[in-house]
């Protein structure tokens, strides 16, 4: 007789996203004349480069041409993509066509190629990476987080404990006397925004090298750093190869949520028990991954070129001034924040409103128009917080910003 | 301290094609001058069809296009590729443009939309669905047998039993009195090429009912069925719905494995210990996968348009007529052989040679310049066999199949 996974049962039934999406078409039925906003999913709204636009057609044709037709790809992905994800690790601070680009900001590393391994999204890869460590590992997951982290260990039943993510310690949680043996880190932040300074992140990595354990490190928001003493790679701190695996993607900096395209880094260095995790990869991948869709990698390719970066950068600098305009009014106001400097996510409440967050987002939602995501959400360190992020192009933004200025504690 | 998953450690070192790489470029580098046939990889070598290119193409216009961008979409596919894959299961038999197409062929079968996930390769569906699965299940496994589904229940310490595929069954095992919770079938089968009737499939289904156990069911080579007694889904058997998840994919149909796109269909009246397995599939893919690239999903419906399924037709019939080729020369020899005829691969030995298959593919390799994979390969019951493919396009066709006509036991 077949036995179920019973560990799926202990998940929450109802997807954060789901309760959002319901609430907000009752809204819609009872107020159908009130224009919205929708600042409460994290997705681009902003196109893919022209760079990668002609570079997929180009694949596309090549698909269908005998000659130049791609069959089965190496399960960690081609050569010329891994190569330009080394080069772009490398030449980091260095112009392009003579201009310092703020997505090309941040210390050079040196990664080898065989450290590459393309995949097709990051919620997939660090979810994934799970099958090489045994289930009674412990966890350690900030609070808030991205829920993924937590489904993914739910699922498998592996123990969790939690850092508190908290206003006292600027939603930056240190290590502390708790052991782990699997530590979850996004930086910057979903949803806090907030970013490790290389202080910081030096602490952690010591922490995991002091007790064998390692660092998943999330940088899926990498590209939206501008402090200079923020890393944009956990490889830019000392030793963190032997302790840390990063993951990337193209969706957040390159526009690729529907392209789907990431990457991971496993140093060569990084050991446990004897095993180099990389061939745990390698052998994991190809047993079950037959590669990235091949135009995709392609798409990738030209995203990280001169034309694509450059153009990429002007998107990114369109949700850059997205978030400089919500801050502007949110700091005249009686409004805490944190993030939207060096994140697209900005996390705030109304300093002497002590509403929880369920009850902030639906007045929110009825002041302003806005939808926003409750940050009790993400864990309850999150309450009394919502998530706002600035993936949006509306050319009446004025008219919305206006009526946060005007939003008036009842 | 981070414990890895030591499962890892009961896997083969040795990867197959690997092996396989190795000995031919040894082979190569001692006779630079002998022309070579690889008929060893289940790849395809034939492009993706015009139907496919087109809209794929207009896919990336649209994605560099800020009014027609596509950001995430569903983790279960867009609504136009399922109801299109829905379509193609229930208009089965009938002609398009007046003809009736082999590709077309089988009975017609209601699928409902909502049973309908789309995934990037089914590799990665079948070892991803042992995630809703305790890991004390019995697995039963035919043997010889594709790898991965063994190596992903390694991995995870499952318990595994096999199903011996030999001559004297014609490589088609039937259920004996063993008792296992998880079936593995593949029909046309990888790597013998043989294929399940309707009654021995009935007879699967009887037993995973009498015994509550799941059959995943993987069809990935459907598309290459000519007998009409072979079922081309395992829900044309009555019943079946109640006991069967199918894996389908555009890989070996629509020459789609450097593409990826595949999919799952998860039966609404499937349940195990009164859980759907629908909605834990739902919570899963939600959870660990952000769909399938855009571009992609339009090509793969572009695939199973009209337009698309009369020239894939014509792609599968170059296959089927270098199948015949190969079946027309092994008849007139002295070889023993399986598949072919409603698959793409041929299963064969030669019939008095008593030889191990690695012997067996040095030899054939020296005296036919044809690469092969050696049955061993896939499981101990695959001894002495040799499996070919024929994935080719290939204008000195008869110089090599001269070669197998004219080959001499030593």
């Amino acid at each position: 007789m077949l036995k179920i996974n019973k560990n799926f049962l202990n998940l929450s039934q109802k997807y954060l996203f789901d309760e959002i999406k319901h609430k907000v078409q009752k809204f819609k039925k009872a107020n159908p004349e009130v224009p919205l906003l929708n600042l409460g999913i994290g997705d681009v709204v902003l196109p893919i480069c022209q760079a990668s636009v002609e570079a997929s057609k180009k694949a596309c044709t090549e698909m269908g041409d005998p000659r130049n037709f791609k069959g089965y790809g190496p399960s960690s992905g081609y050569d010329f993509l891994k190569s330009k994800i080394c080069e772009n690790y490398l030449k980091r601070g260095e112009k392009i066509r003579n201009k310092l680009l703020q997505i090309n900001k941040g210390i050079p590393v040196e990664i080898d190629k065989n450290e590459v391994f393309i995949g097709d999204g990051s919620k997939t890869d660090i979810c994934n990476i799970l099958d090489l460590f045994a289930q009674d590992n412990i966890c350690l997951i900030p609070n808030p987080v991205y829920p993924v982290y937590i489904d993914s260990n739910i699922m498998r039943n592996s123990q969790i404990i939690y850092a508190n993510s908290t206003e006292k310690n600027n939603f930056l949680p240190m290590p502390s006397d708790k052991k782990a043996d699997i530590i979850y880190i996004c930086s910057p932040n979903n949803p806090t925004g907030a970013a490790y300074s290389r202080d910081q992140l030096k602490a952690w990595v010591d922490y995991a090298l002091e007790q064998n354990s390692i660092i998943l490190y999330d940088s899926a928001y990498e590209a939206y750093i501008r402090d200079d003493n923020i890393p944009h790679s956990i490889f830019e701190i000392e030793n963190s190869k032997k302790c840390a695996i990063e993951f990337r993607s193209f969706s957040k900096n390159a526009g690729f949520t529907g392209m789907r395209c990431s990457y991971v880094i496993i140093p060569n260095e990084l050991k446990f028990e004897n095993i180099k995790l990389l061939d745990f990869w390698t052998r994991r991948q190809s047993t079950k991954y037959n590669g990235t869709c091949y135009i995709v990698q392609r798409a990738a390719e030209a995203a990280l070129s001169d034309d694509g970066l450059i153009e990429t950068e002007n998107f990114l600098n369109t949700y850059k001034q997205n978030s400089d305009l919500i801050l502007d009014i949110f700091s005249k106001n009686d409004i805490t924040f944190f993030g939207g400097k060096n994140s697209p996510y900005i996390w705030f409440k109304y300093t002497n409103l002590n509403k929880n967050s369920w009850d902030l987002f639906d007045l929110f939602l009825q002041k302003t128009g806005i939808i926003t995501t409750p940050g009790s959400g993400f864990g309850e360190c999150g309450e009394n917080f919502l998530r706002i992020s600035t993936f949006f192009v509306n050319n009446n933004i004025d008219f919305f910003l206006k009526k946060i200025l005007t939003f008036n504690t009842p």
